[in-house]
């Protein structure tokens, strides 16, 4: 294995390490670690909370999580020689989950197993929120590269190892149009829960080693780390896994390179914004330079090459979803309510093998489902569609004349 | 091959046919034909614009074009024994383009060449009409399973076969649903260009043997073709290809089945509108029933199963898309802006490569681009990505050090 | 669809057609059309028996075959410009079934079906004669891209077209080379049967338009066209489908191309020597020269690019053989024994689900298997593995702690 | 991770390990370990010859290996319950290299690192000695799940990590059919070099806590670990990797079943004996049973499933080769000697780009080719195909018109 440039002792907070992360953006916070181009090297990361879930059979932790707290990344790594302009090319030769002991089994996520949660409305909320209102949980456990969960029963998923979240520092010029475009979608509905946005917050916020008065300065206008945005960030793209390449826009001296948000796995959409096989865990990169390469590619946004090592699923009962929302009403285009739709009448069919609401919801944000913009342009409905693969299950999920077996499959984790 | 079930002379319009088809949905269009399940039969298609483009360089056709007179489908079929709740299993045994003589090239679509279009936005638009705004076309010439265009050279597409456009009839309660929810949208901006939905419209109506006043009185609610809707309808999906299985919902007595607007292949997303690789041919299908499958699959909308034979292409170049339009303007998880950013960004890079943005745009439409709903929780963005087959183009188009070499590639056809 | 450039009238024998094809490779026999690099034409095929198979459910047709007739092939095809040295380049840019007329199945193979035979051992034999000694024969019914056999029940197949086999015409030292070869073989055991090679034999031999001495000439040299040789001939490579790109080394000026042996689909070994979905259909092709190409790349036999439109099985039981025969004997790496016994072990496995021997050995044959040289290097013994698409059958077939649940299926057709 | 039953200090040979494994199979060989159906746990292994080779950049160590002393094994695990005639259900949940310091590459193979040999005709050999005769080696660094070799510029491979070696061990009887068998075809040439076959042999045997007479005693009639045989042993199927499910007959109580020879990737048939990209390392395996399923299956030598990992590779140049060998003398159905000729193509087509002929034959070795038994019954010539990947080259191997770039690649290290 590779040298590790950050770690990350995943017993104690990223607050305590001995070299501090980070959980928002902003081009001041200190690089961590200084590395070059053509350099292969470990990152090793938290999983996105910090360590605020647990390996146990209620979702109260799920409840009462501390959003501001999250996400907690591993960085920033300073690249010696980039420049503002140059597309940091990143390749992605390895990821995998915190190691526990020889037991097998550690008190982190990470180690040997990982958790997939269904926030409250009232905390975070997800895609399906008014639908699936209340917190619910699912841990899985690991074995090697596959993974199966109690809450789940009937279901193994194979690991596609991913960080939902990776990028370069902004610019201060682009955080400064970041916090511009998002106060003014929420000055539209300041009151939303869930929010529409998060605007800069000093609570919670962790920014390397910085402290005192810089500390305090830059969190005002740092940042929070939920959205994706042109550098990239939270994208959580599950094909970014072992065996890809990204290139990443870079807006400050340095690169100043951060990452974090490890994924065992997850279906397209992350649909319940915990949504992943959650965990800490490494990454090992090679990284190099494209001089002016934002120029030469026209790449304002990162650009990838996906790996080889994505595990094959080519059965799939699929479903599809037109942008009219479930009260009828008819929408222009719009494909986020088609997407919701097709996972909505997933949900149902699901349902009917005796998966719970939550549970069938809990599968399609885990598992390698595949959620594709299909129609976009058939006025005025957009239609996605959801690919679920057969070959999770324990049983034959394609319909047939019979129609479907339902057994019992009890219930997710739930909050009390 | 299989017995042909519904006919088509291609030289001839939809409206000349012995038996003609439909470009509307409604409950009483009479069925053209019955078949059993357990049957395996043919039906053969028209282009969806029922012959109305050319195989010219000048893209005169595609602005002027009656959309009115669109889609001409195939159909309907009547299925012995369907009643409404069942789920009408299609299986999808074969698809092709139409024949022409011993000479290879017909005059219609479909006889060795199809065509894929820009809509002017005065007439039709397209996803990405505020950028594309005037006429295109490209034609594309058949070499047996694959397609290359004059128009757009150094690319080669194989072809996945698919209609974009199939269902069965609606009941008189789901039409009556349909245009009471499309004409309130359309009452929200009435004049809008291009509009926000297309309401019944008597002109141009063809409603297979209706005449007279059956024919005014049907015409005058019944359904646009153009949205994907609960029945399917145009849901433009590229999956549903040779070897796939559909099962749609039933809502009348017989099924009434209907089908056209074949692509010899397209893009996720068909994002020009006219945006796959139109043509004329035939369908081979295999039906069936699963009585009250409505009811055992909680199946409101059509379930698949995609075959075996899509074209592999495993090696891409992929592209983001967040929900921040092009004004810099924030939009709230809008997957619909998401993708377009996606489109747009890859149409930039192939730009550098020597295409005009308008062949690029077209390459996105016709070429087996996948588009994925990747981030769909991460407030305020959703994030889309698109991957671009690396195979299609003659020269290696993923991202080097050097940059790319920019080459003379033409123009597609255009307006004059 | 291009120009038909070789027609075959699939109810005639290859013997009667305006222009006859041959059935010996011999560098003198007249090149039946002439075409240009770069052109795209269509070759129609008899079936390899010349239509001595019947749609019924005897195997006496495969019992009596009259094995000296075979394989009728089309052409040969004159390409200007071609020299000794060059590469032909053939594009396979389609490939499919002979069409009957509208009922939809005719009497030739092709016409809506084809067929898989075991030949006898006293007249021609298979791979596992010494197990299955005994005529027999599955006929399969083409539904569009898929197949079913009313012989094997509980078995449907995807279409993976090909032609087993093509090349171009030999040189007269070439053809010398062959002869001297093959003759040496025989000589080692002129009696055997089934014999070790086939000499040439002027009885039932078809040169094209030769006739008179110089067919008699040209007969009693000519070589049958059973075996593979460097120039490609019956290699029975189920992975040249549609898409695929052969470079043939040319021997001859003009080349002389010659294609035949369609099959709708096959495994890997084509084990029972009639062991395709045998059928007559057509083949269009994109023909270029790369000059030179034997020394540019060292290309003494055919070099090849598969297409993009094979099947996709992704799930598979798998079986192994190691070089050690049934009668336990040690043999030395013998890749050809491991490969036998892996093919026993799948009909032994297949047989516990209720399929007869015979009818496992016909699934093998015409399934999509993959048979590979795992591990060819470990002394004494070589090691081969099959891999059997569980995606074929209609019943689950991978094994689990209960074991397999027997159901009758019949039997295949047999000899009376 | 899972819990390590059978822990390797990589820095020390076998046989100094707390509980040794051993390098020949016999029945007495006492269980190292005892294990439960359902357990999860993690296996060490060191590489195949007990870590005789280093990273250097002199053959000299794959010159003077000593042969007898390999494969070194892990094991016997003896299984609670196991009886003869079940099947050992193994599930394959990951394998990896050996961990190596902070530094990331250690002096041991899978420390970083791995190795391809070629034997020297002399000691050894493999499958192409007669055309390679001297000892050659590259070495491979790890970059996460990828590898490249100093000694084969321009490659870079996937990992596909599996096992060469791993088995049941022989009950006494089926141990003495081996010897006989074996001893025969060695008696038919007992001076051969390389030998036909390895006879028992008490030097260098270690067979575990075995010592004193009881070793002396075994060791005589120890079925030395090269070949594969029916209880699976050195298959070294490459597709035997994470993910995959493989069922072992069972021979004696307690079923005592060994693995090693692990590998970070192997093109099919590991053709130079030494060719697979050896390494130490670990696997996590499930363990079940399949009570009395050798007789509900009919499964006489291992069953298995591939699982999900392997990495993708889709676009290949392809070689035939039939069985006429090198000096032109024809061969009748020898699929080994077809493969063989395919293997050499090969090599003379990579030659055309620089590669010196034993660095071709290390890359076929080690890189991710298919072997596949093409057609097995077309008299008197098999026919054998070798699929080479595309995507492993950093330059475009296609064949084109202008033919090779030839590219000076250095060479591989040799022996002085």
């Amino acid at each position: 294995m590779p040298e590790t440039v950050f770690r990350v002792d995943q017993s104690q907070s990223m607050r305590e390490q001995e070299v501090p992360g980070h959980n928002r953006w902003h081009p001041d916070i200190p690089a961590a670690v200084s590395v070059r181009p053509g350099d292969v090297f470990r990152i090793e990361c938290k999983d996105w909370t910090d360590g605020q879930v647990v390996n146990d059979d209620s979702a109260n932790d799920i409840r009462d999580m501390v959003l501001d707290h999250n996400h907690m990344l591993s960085g920033p790594i300073h690249v010696e020689g980039a420049e503002p302009g140059d597309l940091l090319v990143v390749d992605y030769l390895d990821l995998g989950a915190a190691h526990s002991g020889a037991s097998g089994v550690g008190d982190e996520p990470g180690e040997g197993w990982g958790y997939t949660g269904i926030f409250a409305q009232s905390n975070g909320g997800g895609f399906l929120t008014d639908h699936y209102p209340s917190a619910g949980k699912a841990v899985w456990d690991f074995h090697g590269k596959y993974a199966t969960s109690r809450h789940l029963p009937g279901v193994r998923i194979a690991s596609n190892v991913h960080a939902g979240l990776a990028g370069c520092a902004p610019s201060a010029e682009l955080l400064a149009k970041w916090n511009r475009r998002e106060q003014a979608l929420i000055d539209t509905d300041p009151q939303r829960v869930p929010p529409l946005a998060l605007p800069p917050l000093e609570d919670h916020a962790l920014l390397g080693t910085l402290s005192g008065g810089e500390l305090q300065r830059a969190a005002r206008e740092a940042a929070r780390t939920v959205p994706p945005r042109e550098h990239g960030g939270n994208v959580d793209i599950k094909n970014l896994s072992i065996g890809s390449r990204v290139l990443y826009p870079v807006y400050v001296p340095g690169a100043k390179f951060s990452i974090g948000d490890l994924h065992f796995a997850q279906g397209d959409g992350e649909i319940s914004f915990c949504g992943a096989v959650e965990m800490g865990g490494y990454v090992d990169v090679h990284v190099d330079l494209i001089k002016d390469g934002v120029n030469k590619y026209k790449a304002t946004t990162p650009i990838f090459q996906p790996g080889r090592h994505e595990p094959r699923y080519d059965e799939f009962v699929s479903f599809i979803g037109i942008s009219v929302d479930e009260a009828g009403d008819q929408h222009y285009m719009n494909a986020t309510v088609a997407y919701k739709r097709a996972c909505l009448h997933a949900i149902d069919y699901l349902t009917q093998f005796g998966y719970t609401g939550e549970q069938a919801y809990l599968i399609l944000c885990a598992a390698p489902i595949e959620g594709r913009v299909s129609g976009i342009v058939d006025i005025p409905n957009a239609c996605c569609s959801l690919y679920l693969p057969t070959g999770i299950f324990d049983v034959d999920i394609r319909p047939t004349g019979d129609g479907p077996t339902t057994v019992d499959r009890g219930q997710c984790a739930t909050a009390s």
